[in-house]
């Protein structure tokens, strides 16, 4: 398998991609591609490998299988290895986490556009306000109710490291880039997130990378 | 089980959750909450039945487990009658399935807001251009290569009915509603979708719905 990522300093998605692969215990070859770079647009164009997504990242290829979304990437993968390597057994909490993972895939624009992923950075005076705010309001409900409901067998949301701490890892990367103010159970969990091997390995080879995508570092005020 | 859905005519999502719960063969009750009506905040909030959601529908209730989005209700069914009900078996295929419905599932904004589903009525005159252009385009691309490669079994993308076709089933709606010039094969194709048993049963409830909801009896222009 080869896994097709962007920036690990800024890509999000591709980060939820690399952690399913991990997750997914298989080996794989992963290849990164600067995103907005400047040949970034002749690389879209050009390359077969971008082709299936029209150069979106991530991608992982299969031999001739190729899937371009993050959460495809982990469907496919736990089709491959089974299930419960990414899903919690039981129905109500599956049905949770199937649930918010989905949520987190289709919503929570104004936060991402206001708070775009930065991993290395510490940025201060953002305002998490209005439609940012409820973004992170709702956020941390669901993992309140997740934490609380199902999360007894281990630290993550569900116990242990499943894909809905896959794909919420890189809000936690957020909420810790912005200063933004959490609960003490949030701050438990998020610091389980980030203490991971897995994260720690993504975030050393972020803090290395040199690419600064000026987009990303400055950050919509309001 | 029970499946609380929105107004047929306009709820989009509601739509797919309905026929990923037809597609799974098990019983379901449904319950339609009429969405922007005068009560709609007062039940959003007052609703023990929505709370999970927020409020938005659809959402399915299997006894106690709860799943509030669509993708995470065919995969929450897929879950309990078999993989092969939903998706195509063989890796190619279902990499391809898995990838374009996640790609409905998080993208094609500027169409969805330019073009709301709205199943029983035509509309003229709106411009698509731009970024909704390059919506119908890319649709249009996924759905060739689909039937190209994987449509032989079938007039559907995948072949025989697949969660491809349940996600894309609100976009036929709205390239037939908003007169969107596609290739014939498209044509063909959507005729098998809006012809399905299941979509006229639906259509039909929809046509005969009292509610108008004037946001998206008002396209947005250009």
């Amino acid at each position: 398998m080869k896994l097709i990522i962007g920036n690990k300093n800024y890509s999000s998605w591709s980060l939820r991609a690399w952690l399913a692969a991990k997750q997914s215990g298989l080996a794989f070859e992963e290849l990164t591609v600067p995103i907005y770079g400047e040949d970034w647009e002749q690389r879209k164009r050009s390359s077969d490998e971008l082709a299936p997504s029209s150069g979106k990242v991530p991608i992982l290829w299969d031999g001739d299988a190729v899937v371009w979304d993050s959460l495809a990437i982990i469907e496919y993968l736990a089709d491959k290895v089974g299930r419960d390597r990414f899903w919690p057994k039981a129905d109500e909490a599956r049905a949770m986490a199937r649930s918010m993972v989905a949520e987190m895939h289709s919503s929570y624009l104004p936060l991402r556009r206001t708070c775009p992923m930065n991993i290395r950075a510490r940025v201060e005076g953002v305002a998490i306000d209005g439609e940012v705010r409820a973004d992170v309001v709702r956020i941390l409900q669901l993992w309140a109710e997740a934490r609380a409901r199902f999360g007894k067998g281990g630290p993550f949301l569900f116990g242990t490291f499943c894909a809905a701490d896959v794909i919420y890892a890189p809000v936690v990367s957020r909420f810790l880039t912005y200063g933004i103010a959490v609960p003490g159970f949030a701050q438990v969990y998020m610091q389980a997130v980030w203490e991971h091997e897995w994260m720690q390995a993504w975030i050393a080879a972020a803090s290395a990378e040199d690419w600064v995508i000026e987009q990303f570092e400055t950050p919509v005020i309001g």
